[in-house]
C-alpha cells in the first residue's frame, strides 16, 4: 500500500507543518488559500482547515464548535441531533446503491454515530434542467426504499433547477433530525490509553466502487458500495458497551485514516492501528494497490470506528458481528499516550509510519 | 399588469386544465413530464404536480402530505417544525441583500409561518473549483450576521466541491429547527368566507430586484430585495390575533398569487383580492409594467400572506404595520364561498379576473 498524497507541493508541506502546530496546541488552523479547491470538499486536511479556520469562528456557537457529527440541541427534556449533508456523487448510480441511498445512509449514520436514533428526513434537491423524468423517479423510489429501510420518514422537501450543465444531474441535500438515546455518553475527547478500535466491517468498499465506476481506468473488479445504514449497528453497541463506549465516527471522506487522526487530536492521544487486523476485501485491496492509493484513506458508506474501553471491546465486537452484513467487524488497534495527536500504523513487516490526514484529493466527488 | 404566462402552448393548457380538475377534487395530479424544466423549479403549476405526482406519492407520510412550509412532529411534549430549502440565486449578490442572507431569512421565515419560534440552523453549501475565498467569505459573513438578527444558531453544516463550470459559484441548502408557539392554530384547510387577506407589506420587490441586478434588460432603477426574518411579524400576529389567525404562508417563489390558490384549492373556498389595495412601491409596479409581468406572481423574500377572522383583522394589521419595515401592510381582500377553489381580482376598472396558478418561469433562479 502507497500513500494517498499526490500533488504535494513544498508550500502545502509547510503549510501542513504549520497547521499540525495548530492543531495539537488545539488553536484553529487559519484559512489562508485564495481561491476554493477540489480538496476543499475531500475531507481531509483542507476541509478540515476551511471548517476551523472559517465557518467555526464566523458562526460562533459551542454547538458547532465541537465539531460532531450533529448539532445537539436540548428542548425541554428531550436531546435532540441535527445533520445535514449534500451528495454530489458521479455517477449517480454505481455498483450497490446510487446517489438517493447515499442522501439517506449518509445522513442517518451522521445522526447514528452521535448515538442518536434518527426519526426525520428532509430532502432539498437542486435538478438540472434536461435531466429524464425516469432517472428522477429511480431516484425518488430509491430514497423512499432507503427511508423506509433506516424507518425515517421525510417531512419536508425543496425543488430547484437549475441550467443544462450545471448540476450534473442532480445535487440532493438531506438534513436529518434524530432523538439522541439515554444510553449514549459520548465524546471525541474522552479517549484513553488502553482503549480499543473498531471497525464495523471491510474498509474502502464505497470509494474503490465509484472509482471503478467512473470507467476512467482500465480495471474492472466485483467491488459495491457499503451504503448503509449504520442505527443498527449503534444499537447494539450501545446495548453491549453503554458507558464504555467512548465515541463512533462514519468513516466517509477521508475515511479511516481522517476519522482517526480527528479522534487522536480531539483527545490529544496515539492511536496505534494493527495493519494486519484491518478488515478489507481482496479486490478492494487490488484495487487500491494498482491504483496507488492506501485504502484506509477510501470513503465508506456504511461503517464506522467506534472506540471502547478494554472491558467491553469483546463484548462490543461480538455484537456489531451479530447484524447481518457486519461479519468482519474487527478490533484494528488501540489508543497510546504518546506520540500525542498522531496516528501510527504497526505495517505487516514489524515496522511503524504515521498515518497523517489526507492531503489534496485523489478521488473527488465520492458523496 | 399584464399576465405572467409566457410560452403557454396548447398542451400546457390541457394539462392545466387537466390538473385543477384533480386539485377541485382534492387527488394528486399526476406527474407526466418527460423531462425537467425550469418550470419545474418555478413554484407554480409544474412545481406542484412534481411535489403531488411524485414526491408526496413516493414518501408516502401525513407530515409531508399537508404541503405545509415546514413538517411538524411532536417529540415529548414539543411541536418541532423542519423546513429546508436551497438557494441558486443568481447574481450571488444584489441590491438589498445576498445569497446568505436569503439562505437564512428564507428557511427562517419558512419555519415562522406555520407559527414556530426558529431555533436553529443547519447549512450545506456546495462550493465551484476556483471559487474567490473573498467571496465565499464575504458569503460566510453574511450567513452569519443574518443568523445572529433572526436569533438562530448554525449547528451543523457541510462542504462539497464540484469542478469548475458547475454550482454557479456556490449553491447554499439551510434547513431550520423551530418550535411551534403554543399560541399557534394554523391550518391552509380552515380558511372561512369573510376571511380576511393580509400581506405585510409592498409585493414583488425581491424578484424585481434579482431581474434587474442581472442587468439582461436595459433598465435601471432603486428596487432592493426585502430579504428579512418574518419572525417579529409572525410573533406580534399570534399575539394581536391568536386563535382568529387561520394561517400564514410567505410569499417566495411564485408569489402571492400561488399562495392565494394553493391555500383556495386547501379550503375549497374562493378568494377576492381587491387590486387597488395591494401595495406596491412604483419602482417595481413600473419595472414589472415594462416586463409584461403581474408583480402578483413576483417573489418576495421577506412577506408573508396571513388570512385573519373579521374580527381580529383590524387588530392584526395594526399589529403588523407596528413592525419596523412593515408599515405599508394592507388588508388586500376576503375569502368568499364561490367559484371554490380559485383567485379572483376585482381589477381597478371594476372587473373580474381569474388569478390562476403560474404557468411556466417567466423569472428562473430567484432564490
Amino acid at each position: 500500500m502507497t500513500s494517498a498524497r499526490p500533488d504535494v507541493t513544498e508550500r502545502d508541506r509547510e503549510q501542513e507543518a504549520l497547521d499540525k502546530i495548530d492543531l495539537v496546541r488545539a488553536r484553529a488552523p487559519r484559512f489562508r488559500d485564495e481561491r476554493i479547491t477540489m480538496a476543499h470538499g475531500a475531507g481531509g486536511k483542507a476541509t478540515s482547515t476551511l471548517v476551523q479556520g472559517l465557518f467555526v469562528p464566523a458562526f460562533d456557537n459551542d454547538i458547532l464548535s465541537r465539531l460532531d457529527d450533529a448539532g445537539v440541541v436540548e428542548i425541554g427534556v428531550s436531546r435532540l441531533a441535527m445533520t445535514t449533508d449534500s451528495f454530489v456523487v458521479r455517477p449517480l448510480v454505481f455498483p450497490g446503491g446510487s446517489i438517493g441511498d447515499l442522501a439517506v445512509n449518509g445522513t442517518v449514520n451522521d445522526l447514528a454515530v452521535v448515538g442518536a436514533r434518527p426519526i426525520a428526513l428532509t430532502l432539498a434537491m437542486v435538478l438540472e434542467e434536461g435531466l429524464s423524468s425516469e432517472i428522477l423517479r429511480r431516484e425518488v423510489e430509491a430514497i423512499a426504499r432507503a427511508a423506509r429501510n433506516a424507518g425515517v420518514s421525510i417531512i419536508a422537501g425543496d425543488t430547484k433547477v437549475v441550467e443544462r450543465g450545471h448540476a450534473d444531474g442532480m445535487y440532493i441535500c438531506t438534513t436529518g433530525l434524530g432523538r439522541v438515546d439515554e444510553r449514549a455518553t459520548l465524546s471525541p475527547r474522552c479517549l484513553q490509553p488502553g482503549d480499543r478500535v473498531l471497525v464495523s466491517g471491510s474498509i474502502g468498499d464505497h470509494g474503490t466502487a465509484i472509482m471503478l465506476a467512473r470507467g476512467e481506468f482500465e480495471l474492472e473488479a466485483e467491488i459495491v458500495s457499503d451504503t448503509r445504514s449504520l442505527w443498527p449497528v449503534v444499537d447494539v453497541l450501545l446495548e453491549a458497551a453503554g458507558p464504555h463506549l467512548r465515541c463512533m465516527r462514519d468513516a466517509t471522506r477521508g475515511g479511516v485514516a481522517s476519522v482517526l487522526n480527528e479522534l487522536a487530536v480531539a483527545s490529544g492521544v496515539a492511536v496505534l492501528v494493527n495493519e494486519r487486523a484491518i478488515p478489507i476485501h481482496p479486490n478492494v485491496a487490488g484495487a487500491c494497490e494498482i491504483l496507488g492509493i492506501d485504502p484506509m484513506y477510501v470513503a465508506n458508506e456504511g461503517k464506522l470506528v467506534a472506540i471502547v474501553a478494554p472491558e467491553a471491546a469483546d463484548r462490543a465486537l461480538d455484537a456489531i458481528r451479530g447484524i447481518p452484513g457486519c461479519e468482519d467487524a474487527a478490533d484494528i488497534g488501540e489508543v497510546r499516550t504518546e506520540p500525542r495527536s498522531m496516528v501510527l500504523v504497526q505495517t505487516a513487516f514489524g515496522g511503524r509510519r504515521v498515518m497523517d490526514l489526507l492531503v489534496g484529493d485523489p478521488l473527488p466527488r465520492i458523496c
